[in-house]
């Protein structure tokens, strides 16, 4: 097993180090807080029992924490690594600082990856020396229950560096998605945006209720998707094939084009009945509890999907 | 409980009628071909063992078969139905003419739905003397293992007769969407079809292979839309619930909106791509047994939800 550098220990650097650690790599949890790390292994030791009953870890709590080291010493954190997953805040400037002194200080072979959502990795790595070893791996929070995570390069990142780097997060449990080039919003920020354009167009529009919407991807759609994806299902969704689908009803969606040619304004007034319709179906002093209800929610499906491909086949 | 007429015994019509069945109801079934009912019936009762084994029937496979009767006499098989579910081919001259047949000879007070993806309800019932109980009921198939059901008025369907079906459906096990006005596409395949429009356009211009983005929604995005639906999702992702959300991410995804405003060519060059990608994955001749498959995962993804919301809540 293999060294791995955290470099901000916030949320998403927790929640990475238990993706590693759990693989049975050793993590070394660094912050321009001294007393960060820290905060973040207590913080991790307290998640972890959840996991473990969940059968989501695959040796004990006290293993997991025991490959955790702490360091205030940034040279010291990146000696001998192979992988630095960097999750400063998303501010260009910082990023740029931080990749600078990154390929700087870590061993020439170690890959730099940052966790951004928001920025290209071309911004902050075309001043960088070593560029050709830096991408974006961009998780949906938290890696260690959602595997999907996306590998982004920028136009000067080695394909060695991303197949690497596929090869690593694979062998730790994630599925990553491997991007040809860098675009803004990545890949499923740009699904999940298209889905919430129509979404809030056809509330706003007065044809449904956020309900409605959610009822119809909740009980419907993401059914299968959850499992397949969006092309597998439409290549079993017709005899021929995923050409024979397209052939029958491409008609059918381009159809559909002239009508969503238009924002809504998420925050206008439809916005009001958005909150209105879901602050009467939870309270705001019940989104804490929702939230750990859809954690609960969420490690029980992993472990069916584990178990199901297990029996049924993946 | 009460006796449903099922118009049209193929695919659709034979999985409404295992939907009411099992929920207790006598079902009716007539088709415009006086052999496809009893064909319907055979093919219904070779299925019901896989759904009993996955726990989907309430009570046993001959209970349902014994509420399932055929008719070739459509006035015999109307009387005294509350709920006449149309499920004939999707072309307009033959719903415009099932329609007027179903208003004239249905008791008074029955709902007529048309089971149609394709037409809008005022398009073939505007005609019908009694179109005020008159709607579109769609299904995502097999609606037996998939609860989402569109309930879609006509200008002039009565609201009571859009909470009669809503209510019926409800208490058949579907989720029923109660859209406030018609649409083309109407919730469902418009939500389907804008997240497809940028796969499509992420494929066609070379950011992703057809895997990354069905990597992206069967291990990330879908996990937690197949429990709680996108609107759901993004209220529980930022502290203070949607609003909150909106205010710090419209920006991203407004800034996304240019760059969505084209359409790939979906059977264009990118379909050699896609189909060739599809098929070195999954070879034509494995496309049975792969939905074969699907419909195994998806019957456990049912039976797992069931479960975990008894355990953890939903």
């Amino acid at each position: 097993m293999s060294r791995v550098a955290i470099i901000g220990t916030g949320f998403i650097g927790r929640a990475w180090s238990i993706t590693f650690a759990r693989a049975g790599h050793d993590v070394v949890l660094w912050d321009s807080d001294p007393k960060a790390p820290a905060i973040a292994r207590d913080y991790i030791a307290g998640l972890l029992p959840d996991l473990e009953s969940n059968g989501l870890l695959n040796d004990g709590p006290d293993k997991l924490l025991g490959r955790l080291s702490l360091s205030s010493s940034i040279d010291e954190a990146l000696d001998g690594v192979v992988h630095v997953q960097e999750n400063t805040p998303e501010k260009l400037d910082v990023k740029k600082a931080v990749f600078s002194m990154l390929d700087e200080k870590a061993p020439r072979d170690a890959v730099l990856a940052s966790s951004t959502s928001a920025l290209l990795p071309s911004a902050f790595t075309a001043h960088v020396a070593g560029r050709d070893r830096c991408l974006v791996a961009h998780p949906i929070n938290p890696p260690y229950l959602i595997p999907a995570a996306e590998l982004v390069p920028a136009p000067w990142t080695s394909a060695a560096v991303m197949e690497r780097t596929a090869e690593l997060f694979r062998s730790i449990g994630q599925a990553p998605l491997v991007m040809k080039r860098e675009i803004d919003g990545f890949i499923m920020n740009r699904l999940q945006g298209a889905l919430l354009e129509e979404a809030f167009r056809l509330v706003d529009e007065g044809y449904a209720s956020i309900d409605d919407v959610d009822i119809g991807i909740r009980d419907g759609l993401a059914l299968r998707w959850s499992f397949m994806g969006p092309f597998e299902t439409i290549d079993l969704n017709a005899p021929g094939g995923v050409r024979d689908y397209v052939e029958r009803y491409e008609g059918i969606y381009s159809g559909l084009w002239p009508s969503t040619q238009h924002r809504a304004d998420w925050s206008g007034p439809v916005m009001d009945r958005i909150e209105a319709e879901r602050r009467a179906r939870l309270p705001a002093d019940r989104l804490v509890s929702r939230q750990e209800w859809r954690d609960r929610r969420l490690m029980a499906l992993i472990a069916h999907k584990r178990d199901a491909a297990k029996k049924i086949g993946s």
